[in-house]
């Protein structure tokens, strides 16, 4: 364990020191370093896809599941799309250095903000080897350094693509230190990272329920999380029947392993008749097993009883609760009671209902008449995410560049001193 | 101390049910409440005059020294203050609510953002009873409920002013339960808050160093804080004398025991034999004890020898080090190296050289030919500032209603399902 402690300490010296010279590099040579990136792993593909059967080998002898040797695996068209998102990040707008606000004050100074990297990232994922890649990119695009701990089954890929990115940041005149991996399979390691405060200025955990707890509860720096999606569906009273059906379905059968997929489907009482037949047919031809509340359950014998641990459940498997209620309020109150604060969306005709929705529904993405589907940061527009954050300080939602960032004040004078 | 684990979780419960009220208050509700606050103080002024007199007695038997005192006390023209602040509190633009970069997608929805309370906040201050109405009018204002705890000696003043914001709340129609006070002076509550992550969202000290380093220590919620002010004014060689002499000065002289007063001058070689000789005479003049670099030293004899701990000192009095330095890039070095992030200026006529320096010094606030002195809220046009944060997630810099809230996303489509 004491080399552990110093292993992290060396790596997180070498990190802030790294976060300095990135604060002054220029959008070009970010670019340029992540195009380095880029071709450095098409010109390695080979010995990856050699490093990467390692791993696959080695968890198919230790006993991994079909869906985490999925995860794993990395083929031809897995590495394009890793060198697809490098070119993509590198074509988005620099964050770093974008001054807003600047107003001038009675006092003659001139006042606004300008964004700035946070400083030095630790980012602790599991499987999928491509978040190394990703990881790395975002943050080097938003000035970060950035301290990288991906998953033991996945090691020997996370090596090979890690010197694909060292030798990028150097191609580009860089400090190649900006982005440093934890080679070592050591549980400890994850827990000296989060407690290096002096080194790491936030964590984002990217993974199951379990790393996630075990991040938050000992880190001693801001954690950027997502911890469930349990996300809501609610058919107003004032809905169009065609929209609501159509925004049900999608939410919770476009994808079903996706944290934005709807898990609990909220109707009013006087829209029920017109909707909830034809849904419940559409659910169950498509496979999809229905637990309902008990008024549910008397419009359809199709829809077995709801426990009350269902309402909080996120299925991530073609599983629906239903429940019918009384009113907006009432919907409102149980996304409150039993939401997770990621996304929700109400379909409704009435702009007073919506309105209401939208300010009373506390979550990271709220819709109206949009399939809860939609919940990601492609879609909103940021060109790549790092992860969808359900808390509710520093950044709400999906992250890209700007949630790897922050403000800091900028002032103009020519001269000026305070009374 | 089981009894104090339960107050705290009794406070919390009843915050947090405040809270989601307070989400849907309007505008003219919480400016209301504000009023109503406001006019309590003026009817009840007398009898708060009492209560603080009962605190200020017990300080004075119990050793409290004048500074402290001072702080404590409260008389006519200090009422008249914390009524006048409330009055600008109800008359700042409402940040709730806001929403911002409305974008139609390529998919035909319509993202954005909507500015949205955090929830609950905790408050944990020292001596000035004006803070519980600040702190309660600034939370209000910004949608949150707040759980105020001030210190012990000021329990008489705070429970006093915390009995108007009470029926403010309510004579506005709002939930009392919206700011809390602990009324109890058992430290324990102080640590019992600050874990109780379930009910509060984010904690803020303002105090001494002692009670911030506590806090952070166990807070297992985002704490919003301002740890040091080592402030630096860098006189570049590019600089006007004159502007140079009359910041210099204004930044260490203004006010010797605020956080934004400068602690450390910078002084540009080439620039040294323009100014240097003039501005230690006028710290003298004024009764700055000045301690210098060698090279300083060799420049006067009013000059004694700085320590390396004074680099890093936060003086809060009239003592100023002076170093002189070979380049802008020693400049920014040194500020890295001893700094605070909270403050720094440039006194240069250069773009180019003022542009690496705003680019490059990592503070809450960069200034170029301006005092130190103008960082605050007032002066940013916050309208009023809750602390300054020399933190660098979620907000940096002074904090006012923009930094008690978060933003979430919205999303509008008509009946858009997602591919």
């Amino acid at each position: 364990m004491d080399s552990i402690v110093k292993l992290i300490a060396t790596l997180g010296k070498k990190a802030r020191k790294a976060s300095k010279s990135l604060r002054g590099a220029s959008t070009e040579q970010k670019n340029s370093a992540l195009l380095h990136i880029a071709s450095n792993i098409q010109k390695n593909k080979n010995s990856l896809l050699i490093e990467n059967e390692k791993d696959l080998a080695h968890g198919k002898t230790h006993g991994l599941d079909e869906a985490l040797l999925d995860r794993l695996m990395l083929d031809d068209e897995r590495i394009a799309g890793i060198i697809e998102s490098l070119e993509q990040i590198a074509a988005l707008p620099d964050p770093v250095g974008e001054i807003t606000d600047l107003k001038y004050r009675p006092s003659g100074i001139q006042v606004g903000k300008m964004r700035v990297p946070i400083g030095v990232m630790g980012i602790i994922y599991e499987s999928r080897p491509n978040v190394t890649i990703d990881a790395a990119a975002l943050c080097l695009k938003s000035g970060n350094a950035v301290i990288l701990r991906g998953g033991s089954e996945a090691i020997h890929s996370n090596l090979a693509l890690y010197e694909c990115v060292k030798s990028g940041l150097s191609d580009a005149g860089l400090d190649s230190n900006a982005a440093q991996l934890i080679d070592t399979a050591d549980r400890q390691a994850v827990l000296e990272l989060v407690k290096a405060y002096e080194y790491v200025d936030a964590i984002i955990p990217r993974g199951g329920k379990g790393l996630i707890k075990n991040v938050t509860e000992h880190a001693r720096m801001p954690v950027i999380k997502h911890l469930h999606g349990v996300c809501h569906t609610y058919l107003d009273r004032d809905a169009n029947s065609q929209k609501a059906i159509e925004i049900a379905f999608n939410g919770k059968t476009r994808r079903y392993g996706v944290c934005n997929a709807t898990e609990t489907l909220l109707v009013h009482k006087d829209l029920a008749a017109d909707v909830l037949e034809q849904l419940i047919d559409l659910y169950v031809d498509k496979g999809v097993e229905l637990r309902g509340c008990e008024k549910t359950q008397q419009r359809s014998n199709k829809v077995i009883a709801a426990t009350e641990e269902d309402w909080s459940e996120e299925y991530l498997a073609p599983i629906l609760s239903i429940r019918i209620v009384d009113s907006l309020d009432e919907a409102i109150a149980h996304i409150d009671q039993y939401g997770s604060s990621h996304t929700e969306t109400i379909v409704s005709e009435s702009i007073t209902r919506s309105r209401k929705f939208l300010t009373e529904v506390d979550s990271s993405s709220v819709m109206v008449n949009a399939s809860t589907g939609f919940a990601d940061g492609f879609e909103y527009g940021l060109g790549a995410e790092i992860g969808i954050s359900t808390d509710k300080f520093h950044v709400r939602g999906p992250v890209g560049l700007e949630g790897l960032t922050s403000q800091k004040y900028i002032v103009f004078g020519d001269g000026h001193t305070r009374a």
